[in-house]
């Protein structure tokens, strides 16, 4: 695709930042404190909107609804206020796996009550999408076992597709059921949608309006993500992304910091399903689901985002025709050279001035790296919470 | 279960045996010859009925298109032969891989050639499957790409799903299509049915009587197969194993010798799909695909075959009821003795005497051990072979 | 080896629990509280002294200096309060990666202050060491990076190899430094101390008495476990373990739960070792390192003792001259055999017999299940921590 | 480092190929043949001239002993030969693995007549580099068991250490002895040389003059192969590289063609021991082993040492001072955009410039690709093969 071309693709390509990766997080050995995490919803919004003013590709904050609409807050007055900053609330994340209810799962436990809470929970965050004005309900389970015989897997399978079955059809029209999946973490045995191939037949069954996301640090080791989504875009089953990096597990690092080329591969895919085969990639959510603990927050945000566009932008420049050319004529050194050449293509002049031209930061990162917003708001922020004599922390055992 | 209701489930309990099992096979690195290893169909067929005679579980071969049924070969005799032998011919598996003609992939290659070679081959594959009376018909597929760029996804998915559904009509009624899926070997970049969800989507869409055909050495590190078993079984598409055992890729080592508690979660998978959930299993196809590059051919079928059932043997010894109730009470460390329990319950005396009740050996592996046949037959067969000059060997460059 | 004699070396095996295993512990996403989990170390040697009240098998709890030696409790009572309960402190576990100023790591810190609050920490530990009477010194380091450039390997290198020099030189004669290794989580890009050749070579130069520590969850997938612990004790450099099972990452899952001939192949080595090389085994540390999130703990705790020794018997009755007869002969299926049987043996009932003989319960397991202890621990400690106000729990964001 | 002083450093930068590389290869599946490809060792010398030609920095070519120097030929001719075509005869590589004697291993075979028959090859090999003009041994092995109990691992150990302890005192002055690892292929239950920490402990055992090779195939998933370097760096014991990429198992790719961020952060070591750490890196011996089954041999190579070039070079650019300052400063968003502003630096440019300027081709893999070289190769070489009846392949059972 000609720059210019690819260029008024970017117009479109929007990410969602989550609110939790606004926040102190951590791993099961601790959480190290950062003085300008946000705490409340109202910092959040506060940070994903400079992460949008900044970048101008992120007018979405993903919520969580157990951290972010605690009983009490009217989810109206945060879409408002997130309004106010700039942005809109995203897709809605319901919480099965931290209330003390769910140690045996949320929609798959043998306990009735974790199934009903499970429930209640999921209606209310569908209520709170409606009041948010958010299309996207993003379900991420930690349902699983950890010992072997532990629970009837079976069962557990059955409970589930009636749950995705009951929350599709609550769901008003217009709006996404988003399935993830996941193969370990924090269930050690067996997880209840542990791979694509579960969340997609999880998906079908549930209705129409039920896709698969694919989150890229939830895979077995060596697994070819790209081929995944080409799979899932063929079937019309690609709800969208939970964007991160890893090296091991879960690790949610910021995305193209372990292996670039992979997520340039990923875009390739999509890139290329449009252009080669018409498919329709347009309602595509992509999403980032990162845990920097040690990165600052919002620098890993802006880091993140404009990584995705750089190889996003790579992606549209493959010259698909030649590229089919090359595939067709079995050059495998030729085919491979045009991925090469598009990925190792300098886009960040084109950028700057496309980012420039629209009224946006050239150099976002760099802006922001040097704008003090960083030091403003850890002094503002470490202030507030020893007024509150807020701590955080905790131990692991 | 009662060990007598167990036993009398072994009765029903058949191992088919692969044909190339019996013969000299290798690493790229090359392949360690062996005097008794058979060469041609006729000693092949000699060797399975030696394992059924010694084992009694064992009573079909599977059969190798290309190795088995060089043009020239009446299908009906080598099945008459196999007769005369006190075996059947079992599930006819075609190769689409082997060819030069198969360099880019078989049903998914660029290179119609290869597609009609690999039609007209699995047509031809089904003509025998008719004439041999075998009613499965199973594909493995070494389809895929090495390289990023190589070939397009997409299009190389809607050619397999073409030739799945067209292989799946051309079969008579009353044979089963097994789809089988392997994350990667010799493919190096993606396979075309490289996980168990392409398996069952392109099984789906091929017809009614196309299934699954987990092979155990074809996941990446950590898949819970037991997990993937239970789930094809409550959709109705699980179609048969491959029975192996692997530590690190599809390494093809003999069942039960890595990792025998997994192997027995797989089969109590099955015994509970069955026995809590009234689950059919009957139709599931037991095979064995192993490689033993350095165990004695015979030797090592019949100690997977021994294998298998003991470790069947003791998952049917599961006290479903008890479980269950363990379960339900989440009663983790309870509900994996019960497990743990089974799977060290002694069950060579009972099968001794089961086995001897029904006139077979009561220590097949003993007995063929101390039998000479190996010693035997390697003389004989040595001798063929430097009467015709063979050499066998090869060499990795 | 005869059972008799197999039972006789039962006798000097000796299971060290961890004090942070009867604690309530999690993954990142939260912790699963159970009403009878410790919090003091009053409560926490009260649990470790009824495992070993049950088994007779586990006479030392390792502590974890953080989180049993708050400053102001005065060691020497600690031990005192052990030996008044039938138990003695085992290993002393430094905690070198709570505390914020560990960001960045400990020994490896780019900050000097980190590394200087790892110095005063270490000699502290060694301080309890002495105080308590234990002699060895466990060390596991979080310490590593999280993205590629973050710092230079070659100088936290150094750093750590100058820290356990100096610090295995403080320590007192008579005193072990082991040196844990693990290759990821909770640093994602790199760990210090990755493997176990690293932690081999550290060990190496920090001095003769500091041995290797295999943590059985440390490891990438399909790394040859065993091959690792023969390889180190042919080098003198066995340390000691740290058992747990793993089915992914570190899952610090009881041990033989997912895969247990790996546990007891593991064990062989040491058996083997020993009766064929001659090699010294008696000083190897054998620690239970286990996070059982949902199990109770003691129960947990108590299987796991159990099951090692259910596993290190299987592995002492291995008829070792005959093994080493069919190694010679090449006879790989006969040698396989013989460690299946051992495996297979039925090793209760003998068991049952020695405990018996030694005053211990005949079934540990069962009789701590039966025991009512679990409720009551629980209802003494609810009722407390409701007095106190605590809650526990945390967020993950 | 400014890029004519990285250019400079590029002048002494020279990669060794392989003369297997230039010849058919496949998997177990089989050999895909191509017409081109070389066969004796006069066409091999052809090939490895011809990209000599090309690139200008593959001076050398190794050799596999069993495969190039059959009985019969003279050594000093075919380094002549290798003269006259302007290349020499780089490493010798002894093969310790094809002949059956090798079924059981070689050096740590329980078959004494197989530990003969590898030191009798070994001596010849060495005999033949002195011959050859060649200084470096490069030992892979084979070596390993298929099962559980098949062998007694510390006496293979000690076997083995005794063998190459024994090699490197044969071998005469000035001459390395460089040991490679891998975890699994074709041993697929332990491998005798398994990790970087075990080739480490068997070069120190062996001799001053015994270093690691690291072969970028040969590590379980995740590994992170830039921190092994480094720690062989510091240790003075990183003797080289086999060079190709990976998605799986021993994939044999070519380099950079999977994960090329990876490539560049083992450069990025090597570069920044030397620079910062002043550790001599210019005795490392960089060699290419891949195993192009698809693509076109020469092609393939080309194309591989114009990406190893590539990556260095951008390796050099990374502005050393300032990266120590941000890691100093613990600022790792910025130390990673160091990396990442060297890794997609546009070197091509510079590249192509400096090339000319040593009167090579700019564009090494365009200029071989239009140059015809291969078809008329193809040509002369089928017609070759057609005249001796020559028809390769070979089947897997």
């Amino acid at each position: 695709m000609h720059v210019d071309d690819a260029l008024s693709r970017l117009d479109r390509f929007e990410i969602e930042t989550p609110a939790w990766g606004y926040a102190d997080t951590g791993t099961r050995f601790g959480k190290f404190l950062q003085p300008a995490a946000a705490r409340t919803i109202e910092e959040k919004i506060e940070d994903a909107a400079t992460v949008h003013a900044f970048t101008g590709c992120c007018p979405r904050m993903a919520t969580h609804v157990l951290w972010d609409f605690p009983e009490g807050v009217a989810p109206a007055q945060v879409a408002e206020l997130a309004l106010q900053e700039g942005i809109r609330i995203g897709s809605i994340n319901p919480n099965l796996f931290q209330d003390q209810i769910y140690k045996y799962g949320s929609a798959a436990s043998p306990n009735e009550k974790a199934r009903e809470a499970a429930d209640a929970h999921v209606e209310r965050s569908i209520q709170i999408a409606r009041e948010t004005g958010s299309n996207v309900l993003s379900l991420w389970f930690a349902d699983g076992t950890n010992y072997p015989a532990q629970d009837d897997l079976i069962r557990r399978k059955r409970a589930m597709a009636s749950a995705l079955h009951q929350w599709h059809d609550a769901m008003p029209e217009g709006m996404t059921l988003l399935v993830e999946y996941k193969p370990f973490e924090p269930a050690f045995y067996h997880s209840d949608i542990a791979d694509w191939g579960m969340a997609y037949t999880f998906a079908q069954q549930a209705g129409a309006r039920a896709k698969v996301l694919v989150d890229t640090g939830h895979h077995l080791p060596g697994a070819n993500i790209e081929h995944i989504v080409a799979f899932l875009l063929d079937e019309g089953m690609l709800g969208g992304f939970h964007f991160n990096d890893r090296k091991y597990g879960d690790d949610d690092l910021t995305i193209g910091s372990i292996d670039p080329y992979a997520v340039f591969r990923i875009f390739a895919q999509i890139v290329l399903a449009d252009e080669v085969h018409g498919i329709d990639t347009r309602s595509i959510a992509y999403m980032i689901d990162q845990s920097h603990n040690l990165k600052p927050k919002i620098e890993a945000m802006v880091q993140t985002a404009v990584t995705a566009q750089e190889l996003y932008l790579k992606a549209l420049l493959i010259p698909a025709a030649r590229l089919l050319e090359a595939q067709a004529s079995t050059d495998i050194v030729g085919a491979e050279e045009i991925y090469r050449e598009a990925f190792y293509r300098h886009v960040r002049g084109p950028l700057a001035e496309w980012r420039r031209h629209r009224g946006h930061e050239a150099s976002p990162l760099e802006a922001y790296r040097t704008s003090g917003i960083e030091n403003e708001r850890a002094k503002i922020r470490s202030d507030r919470r020893a007024a509150e004599g807020y701590t955080g922390g905790g131990s692991y055992a």
